[in-house]
């Protein structure tokens, strides 16, 4: 298959936070949140597949600024790397200020998505190639994180996770 | 503080999948368990807390079966480490067979909430004792976990992640 | 049919109130906590019965509190008892005060559902075997609360209700 | 205050059942009925006391017909009977045929609303004077299911539910 | 086809503005209404032509009063006039003071729907006879309206619009 | 107020068609996608102004082509012209063919906001700047537009709305 770049599939979803959607004190839920990144991110990936695709894991999520009920919220979904049959997803979360327009970001996240035949089996995906500096780093960190993947769910051996290991030792 | 158990804020979210939930191949969307997933954790936390919390985090979730529409799901979260102001939150996804009503595990998560004022500051939480072998086991590996959280976000150096790094070494 | 005990299929649903769920002086929709009830009593249904089962009456629900936006609420179902194809099943609600962790009895509701194979047909249930003594006592008036169900719906003459007339003479 | 008709603050939703709001077997669930029919109800006992109205209990509703998705449904609600500050609503739910037009009646309901202040507490509603044989019939029954409501409550000995005895004796 | 009236196919839903559906100064979300009266009209149309329908377009919504949350919205549809295949569906909507019971008129609006089999191709519908002076008014306006369309959609000329340029002329 | 581009404001939302949002021959409903549409729209229209927005009316909205479930439907909001405290929004909305990744234009539509302060009063909003041949051309027509829904509402004399006259004769 030839490869894609992520710009090929990038996927934005910009909305409002709205007042249902948010905690006792006003600020918008996390797992609301979730589910908004889980949609831009399998559009990404559907994208780059053209294929069904199913959520295989969160990697990571990161809540670093509270969303305030009212604020304009942006996903930015990119597909980061793609092995055999899976993808990996790096999502920019912003939220911008009304009066003054300032856009800043607040959260980043990182799932996989696996693409799936109509029987849910596993099916080849093309491979990605970065091209910006921010895509490259994000392409090399993603074997390390699919390490310590495997790693975490007893799938592969520490000693076996060469480049996870290397940032250690 | 005096300390608690995790059977204190045990939470169990029971629930079925409805058909606006479900994805073109007919099983449940990741993003809308994630979101249940939050409301099952944020639960437990605020249990353990008695305080407002908020998600700080998703350090990891497996999707590892699919589960059809219709299936009856159960979330249950249990608080597995707390420090000064941050809970880790354990759960375990399990899907029943309504037919010879076996259940079996579905997926896993960890999510971390912080425990918040009214103004949004952190404010202390009650340590965690842990009794099970199970609750002791996560209870260790949550301190690993923190340190790869902290060395991802570059606010902890690789070597002085002690308990982390003897994993690769 | 081997007969069951309330406790194999009793289900628990913990979730919060969401401020999109409140009517205008900030306390839950008797609706939405009507439909809550629904989905916890129908899984204790389907979990004792092993079907597809549909409501088929509300007996009675009594909102006794009201309850607040942001608490938590906990639905418990019980199969009080079961007859032929059908299956009446008593709920309390429970509400918990964030603070100092207590829990109080917010509400109690009764619903009827009747078990179905695919064509909407109706097909026998097993026994139900109550064991605590609020088990005994509500398997008893369960058949009173049948009783004035066909009275009410005209299907059975007062003079016929033996163990509900008891109740007035 | 000036007593009211039924007609005065009569209430109807007319919607489709959308195919997020069905079972397995392909009809309308119970709970959501049960959702659309309290928001028709507190609206007629809204615009029958001018005030904040919560549910305060739900004292019967048979689902007589399986509601296949897609139909369109119509929820009727007429206040059957007011005391010093509850009111009783009765509620007629019609389906139609899309083919023929005909419409068929396929459930009935009856719940109970307080009319509040801001406060939450009780304050005087206008009495109900029923007009056609259906509204006073409605009205007369109402009596007996106020009495069999607090007897069932233990708030009134059988004995002094004089009007409902009369059923049984 | 026989003709029927607007009366026969007249659809009203009442409904409540739910805190969850409104924006950051209190009032009901603009798309939220105008999802409402889809349904609704949608319904009028259906009932009007025995026919699965679909939108075919909006072709004005005036939003003259801002409805605040906790409204009793009320949303009124009549069929105003049919073309071969298509029907307008004209609606007002009003919203009532609960304090004194007024009703007014908050918004109207117009949109088309076309009448199609299982495959999504148009098929006939009956016509419309008016009966009330308003209804004969709208139906006379909806050919101008038709017109109209046509033309900024490119598919008639302006000079052929003899209704509508009568208005400029 | 300096003015500024329709680039400036742009507004994309890409999204799932999921389950619940479709009608019986398994297309989005259209009130879903005026909903969306609305809050593409508000979105543009408040970075616009900066200012909190309120929809002022829908001018026209063209469904070309239904939509199936499990579609990615991309809307593209620009603001096309703005007048002393309104502004006309102007929306395509594309979907694409997950095998070929080719994208169609299903739909589109005009909105009219106004912005306003926190008493609800409108406020004055920058000028608009079109840059690209499509953008000025719908500058232009949103002056005859702005004129006809004037006239429509009995707010302009046909004979003083001269752009729009122009087209007919």
């Amino acid at each position: 298959m030839e490869p894609k770049t992520p710009k090929e599939s990038r996927t934005v979803i910009t909305d409002l936070v709205l007042p249902g959607e948010t905690n006792p004190i006003g600020n918008m839920f996390g797992g609301e949140l979730l589910a908004r990144m889980d949609r831009a991110a399998s559009i990404a990936a559907r994208r780059h597949s053209r294929r069904v695709v199913v959520t295989a894991s969160v990697n990571h999520v990161a809540f670093n600024k509270m969303i305030p009920s009212g604020s304009v919220v942006t996903v930015e979904a990119n597909v980061s790397r793609s092995f055999k049959s899976s993808m990996e997803v790096f999502m920019d979360v912003w939220i911008e200020d009304r009066e003054n327009g300032m856009k800043s970001l607040a959260n980043e996240g990182i799932y996989t998505f696996v693409a799936v035949d109509e029987m849910g089996n596993p099916v080849p995906v093309p491979p990605l190639k970065p091209e910006t500096k921010t895509e490259k780093e994000r392409y090399d960190a993603a074997l390390r994180r699919r390490q310590l993947s495997l790693v975490l769910a007893g799938k592969m051996k520490p000693e076996n996770a060469t480049e996870l290991k290397a940032l250690f030792t």
